[in-house]
């Protein structure tokens, strides 16, 4: 697998932001929790956000087997995956080089339909994404809940990444001439809060460890 | 202007999170800081990142005019625009009813090229949209720069919200049987940090209050 070799998937706008790694591409992925994902309908595109994990050179998703969605995308249709993490805004001195920090990986292709053991994995997977040891801590799907349940992977093998960090790139006469005005970064921060606990819980049900010890 | 109205973008999975409400659509939009935008090109959906700011009932947003998914989208194309902000992880005591807060929006349509002041102004309210009281402090674009750009606005007149809150919904007999599992919320917040200096500011240069001054 190689990142950002087909003409599909080349990075042509600003490609000193286009990263090759394997690594950045699954550190991304693993860094992020929801994607958005698109397919087309009569020539009109539709974007939906879904929690995903990454397995290998694949990423695994779910949803409901009654959206229209999740029933386009089971027949194997062409579909886009879209991971961006947003970390700052870039404030320079011009507004045409003002500009963000994030990293994102778009990947092509069309999904494959995972049944039986696959399938149970790949909805491990996510959960154990999201909250590392909190599949132990849960009921485990029945046969009716994965009949409801579709879930894909779509192999990482036609993607891009492209990643920018850093300070503002202002113009040389911009930094000369304009040196009242302020530049730099503007961090974001995502980060988990303290978990609630539901109120149908018992009273005085302790938070278990696999949550109080997750941090983001 | 109705949400939700059309065939197209009426909600059919989970109605219940079907949201009908202008405010609530204007909310989530200026609460945002990124739209994922998908555009067709030989029948393959490309998603992207992109800032955007509302002006009243359209979205504008911009891009390089050399990148080519603002070409595409230039010539008027079916696009769709989503805008996700992600809330909690919703973990119920079982893996099926295991779920996400969040607030969508997703908006379908034709964009429209904006040129002359109306170009201008929707740069400016991109600006204000992720740092109110910048545009002042900035160096407006010169008209180079403006040719460089390729500024949309996107009517919100089809379109649909979906929103998820508040605690796990678990089948009543796991309340019952399985008391000693958790559930509950895991907040998610994203915010913004102490603003960076950018090393080509002369030494001592505060930073402006606007910046100081906004949260999120």
């Amino acid at each position: 697998m190689s990142v950002g070799s087909t003409a599909r998937t080349r990075v042509h706008r600003l490609p000193e932001r286009a990263v090759s790694e394997v690594q950045a591409l699954h550190d991304i992925l693993d860094a992020g929790l929801v994607a958005h994902v698109s397919v087309v309908t009569d020539g009109q595109p539709y974007v939906v956000p879904v929690g995903y994990a990454r397995r290998g050179d694949e990423v695994a998703f779910h949803g409901s087997s009654a959206s229209r969605l999740f029933r386009t995308l089971s027949t194997g249709q062409s579909m886009c995956f879209t991971v961006t993490l947003l970390d700052g805004l870039v404030l320079a001195r011009s507004a045409f080089n003002s500009s963000m920090n994030y990293r994102s990986v778009m990947v092509l292709g069309s999904p494959r339909l995972l049944t039986g053991d696959e399938e149970l994995d790949a909805l491990r997977a996510v959960s154990e994404h999201l909250i590392p040891g909190r599949w132990e801590h849960i009921r485990h799907p029945s046969p009716q809940e994965r009949k409801a349940t579709t879930t894909l992977c779509l192999s990482l093998a036609e993607c891009s990444v492209k990643v920018r960090t850093g300070e503002p790139h202002d113009d040389a006469e911009d930094v000369t001439n304009l040196s009242e005005l302020w530049a730099g970064v503007m961090p974001i921060v995502e980060a988990f809060g303290v978990p609630l606990t539901a109120p149908d819980c018992p009273q005085g049900l302790e938070t278990p460890s696999h949550l109080r010890q997750w941090t983001r």
